[in-house]
């Protein structure tokens, strides 16, 4: 079987001298699908190195409009393939293709890239900021080097290294991205990068603007990494991983935006299981078992008062995760994980009280799983406890009084999202008050009533959070114009000529739309004389 | 004779169990000053990060305004010591007392405290943003622990970890801060201290709030950077010692910000050298003896066309820098490394033009020092020619042409500032736009026609820069509001309850004036139902 070309310099080719192969997998079978794809030598990752260097400068030379004219184009592109994309990337990772992949992930892929052509058309997301009386104007402008994105599993279009969420924020900042296919949707990506190519032609963007690599060996990885032609990376995927590349960036000088793990704390006040234990329980049902638990804002740990209620709680949960069909995971390591999560929960006093298990039948399918545990045990192991079993599973945590709900939260890693349940009449209100600063302070987002598996693509979102979940709590990898600065550089000019300013610090609003930070006002008004 | 004593949660304590002992020296004489300071055991750094802890806690409760208030408070004390801050200074640093300390950075350093005392009021650092529809809101808020702040030798004030930019930042922001005493101006620091903590009983600040701490070994200080209660670390100083500290901050996940050198390149294009050489020569001697060339935007190293213009500049700039008097170093350090550095850059091929050494005369004086290297020598040995020379001293490096030039540009390390002075007719006009996009890549601030050594505390500032002037391309340590956002958090509230939400992203704006940004528009606006 021949393997697939990688994308390098606006062509498809073969891998140079490959070190071996790797199939993409169907999971809800086990079953090898038709492609096979080479791990690279460092031929590839040369020839992909010297193509991004010569697509930014290139770059530097380009029309402004270019890279939105590029994102728009292949947003389209991505939608004229659209059947073939949804199709294979359903076979790839049993993701539901319908609903999932073609009602939800795809167009909210195309409206990333789209949103991003929009920011770079508006260049408000570059934040010039200007002090008329000194003559010293500042704006986010491009990093001198490509970005490197490392996609995850889970999400086969809207975190594509090749198309997601860090493939649109590099690509509008001004960098041409080298996308590190995942494989478990290789194929898939490979699909997006033809699309890519397509939009590259068609916009007349450089032919480096989107390359496309496969696997190579680890050490492959950091020499990358550290590369002077690459400038940022975005990862996501394992905290091992994502620490051993963070390592080589960050002795390199170079940022790096990783998301590594999250469990996604819930805590379920007494008033709102009074209230409405049963349909919270539903919520909690359909939020863990989305994607068959495998989002990044999967609810992965929840915590009530013990007692009579959050027995209920519990049994009823346990029916609806019991009843639940078995879902089909990405591929076997995520189920190899699973069992291995669980093992470290169950060993540390985790009680299984659904599912436990991957289901017996071919592919890759777990039967959904919640565990309880009591406050003091997970107070004697709070770092085993907080194991992410990568899959339809959570820990129900039955703390035995509010102090020790506030100790247990005082011990939570970071995480992405943390969420209050309440009740409507206000009788959580004081407990909410003494919970909440403290649940603030470990996660990037803070929901109430509310389950964290969306994940709106706005301006306020922060897909982020303290460390471990990321690298650095100040960044977001979802929403816009957020996410593009973390790929940019900051640049001063000091008593720089009007006319060699670049156009978003010259007096005139280029725009007549851009919004400036003048003399400390934000406006969207020409600088008069 | 006594050691001074440590500023440790609200008190000033005598060192628990010192370990040594340092004095502060007069730089201008080499002579012993009346202070001796304790080398710290791990006790002192224990207290003090307990201290810090109960602040954080305390603050949690704390009236939005207080941080503001201390801050004012800070600055109107440290003003009625004004005489007794700038005459140690001056004892500790040589630097000019009536000039540069009473005139220019001791009012610089109460005004960057009252900026942020301000942006403290107005909010709109926070940069609030808000989606209406899907009512998620998020903004910057405060870290969950300390803020580490390592000033520099070279600015008592300004700089100082008690006192500086990196500290009115963090506060702002709202942590507390630890200040590591710089060995050259403890005493000074000390000082600051007793103006903080008279700042902190007047206002009924968290008696953490500012605590203060002397020398210590090394591995104290990755302990103290690795340790829970630390979320942040800000860093001004030499490469060795901040990289060692960002390994530390990286692989535990908090940010640090570090400065850590910068030769700050000048090109100097034909048309200006014919225009205004003399003119050039004085500005640049001007700016490169400056505070004894202890400035980290000092100028180090210009570039010109080899040719009789470039050797007419470097005969008129070696005549002021011979004539120049000898300026008082900070320190025995500053002189050694003055020496090492010297040796490197003559060894392997600068030629020195004028001074090259020590005055002949007590304490730590050094000749205005010039060297030139060819632009092909330059090239040989690119690395061990852009050695920052730390000091009165900067490096011409003369090109043999255009794409010399380019070539060079393209192995300059990043730096805070780059400049280009060109002529006022435009016959430098062409070069410069071959030059300058490429010089921008390296560089934080990029001037024209003007030298790098003053840095004005505006928004649109960018003391900053790509690595290894910086650890990081997107941050800035002077100017506010930007500066404050480095030592906070993204925090997005997510269907939140409007009266549980702060007052910042709740409909009503809470002071009338901040800035947010709603629904993709900036506004200082109440949202409407």
């Amino acid at each position: 079987m021949s393997l697939q070309p990688l994308l390098i310099n606006g062509e498809f080719r073969a891998a140079a001298n490959p070190t071996g192969s790797y199939h993409s997998t169907n999971p809800m079978t086990g079953e090898k699908l038709p492609w096979s794809f080479p791990y690279s030598e460092w031929d590839d990752i040369e020839a992909v190195l010297q193509g991004a260097a010569d697509a930014v400068a290139e770059l530097r030379q380009a029309p402004r409009q270019l890279l939105a004219e590029f994102l728009d184009a292949y947003a389209a592109s991505i939608e004229g393939q659209a059947d073939a994309l949804v199709e294979t990337a359903h076979q790839e990772t049993g993701l539901p293709a319908p609903t999932r992949l073609r009602a939800i992930e795809l167009p909210r892929t195309t409206d990333q890239l789209r949103q991003a052509a929009a920011a770079v058309r508006a260049r408000s997301w570059t934040q010039a900021t200007i002090d008329t009386a000194a003559n010293i104007r500042s704006c986010y402008g491009p990093l001198p080097g490509a970005v490197v994105v490392f996609g995850p599993n889970n999400f086969p279009f809207a975190f594509n290294g090749a198309a997601g969420g860090d493939f649109a924020a590099a690509i509008a900042a001004g960098s041409p991205v080298v996308a590190k296919a995942h494989s478990s949707h290789s194929r898939t990506s490979q699909l997006l990068a033809e699309s890519a190519l397509e939009a590259i032609r068609k916009t007349g963007a450089p032919k480096g603007l989107v390359q496309l690599i496969y696997r190579f060996k680890p050490e492959y990885g950091y020499d990358l990494v550290a590369d002077a032609r690459v400038a940022a990376v975005g990862f996501t995927g394992s905290r091992d991983g994502g620490m051993r590349l963070k390592e080589v960036a960050d002795r390199n000088g170079k940022p790096i935006y990783l998301e590594m793990s999250s469990i996604n704390p819930i805590l379920l006040l007494p008033g709102a299981l009074a209230e409405r234990s049963q349909e919270i329980a539903e919520e909690f049902f359909t939020s863990c078992t989305m994607g068959t638990g495998q989002f990044c804002t999967n609810p992965g740990l929840v915590m009530t008062l013990a007692g009579e209620a959050s027995e209920a709680f519990v049994e009823q949960s346990a029916a609806l995760f019991e009843e639940g069909a078995a879902g089909v995971l990405l591929n076997r390591g995520v189920s190899e994980g699973m069992d291995e999560s669980l093992k470290i929960l169950s060993g540390n006093g985790a009680k299984v009280v659904a599912g436990g298990s991957a289901a017996d039948r071919p592919g890759f399918y777990y039967r959904n799983t919640l565990l309880t545990v009591s406050g003091d045990e997970f107070l004697s192991n709070p770092e085993a406890m907080q194991t992410e079993a990568f899959g339809p599973s959570s820990l129900v945590i039955l703390a035995k009084d509010a102090a020790q709900m506030e100790q247990i939260i005082g011990r939570f890693e970071g995480n992405l999202t943390g969420c209050l349940y309440t009740d409507n009449g206000g009788s959580d209100d004081q407990l909410y008050d003494r919970l909440a600063p403290l649940l603030r302070a470990k996660v990037g987002r803070l929901l109430n009533d509310k389950m964290p598996t969306g994940v709106a693509v706005t301006a306020a979102m922060n897909h982020g959070g303290p460390f471990p979940a990321t690298g650095h709590p100040g960044f977001t990898s979802v929403g816009i114009p957020a996410s593009i600065r973390r790929f940019a550089a900051l640049y001063s000019y000091d008593n720089v000529r009007q006319h060699r300013l670049p156009p978003d610090l010259q007096d005139k609003n280029p725009t007549g739309e851009m919004w400036r930070l003048v003399d400390q006002a934000w406006t969207q008004a020409d600088i008069s004389a």
